[in-house]
């Protein structure tokens, strides 16, 4: 199992529209090989901050996820929303 | 529900050691009220990030935690192995 965790930047006038962009990934994620969670989480102190957890039963379903149909049509979108490169870390767990 | 999502930077050499205080965390947290998740990843190109994903019913719940007595007498450990500050994000889920 692999945990993808992303900490995403959205621009101060576009945080609504990154939560909504979003949330259209979601139904299609859901259907993928390998999905366990897919959930997205905003900074209560911070509200531009949006974290992304996701995972994914092999590192090469994520990947299948990274290379899908509606990652390609949707992903931009959301960084069109962005401020700043998202911090991503592709982990295992140790505890 | 609340997620705390905590970002841990390791000395290069205290990398395990982390991982092994962290893991005496685990049980009393286990039994604290409000607990619903709290592991530890560690980031696949990068083992000396590890995050930390918390889950607690309330901030009240999370709050009671970070003022217990394994908290304080465990966390100052953590922080002896740690390169740099941490960074937390408190958040609510929004997708």
């Amino acid at each position: 199992m692999i945990e993808a965790v992303s900490k995403l930047f959205a621009k101060e006038d576009k945080i609504e529209d990154l939560i909504s962009v979003f949330k259209e990934m979601v139904e299609p994620t859901k259907k993928e090989k390998g999905y366990i969670l897919y959930e997205m989480y905003q900074d209560k102190d911070n509200p531009s901050v949006l974290i992304v957890l996701e995972q994914w039963e092999s590192k090469e379903d994520f990947d299948a996820h990274c290379s899908s149909e509606h990652f390609y049509r949707i992903v931009p979108q959301m960084l069109a929303c962005m401020d700043k490169e998202s911090e991503v870390n592709i982990c295992h767990r140790v505890a």
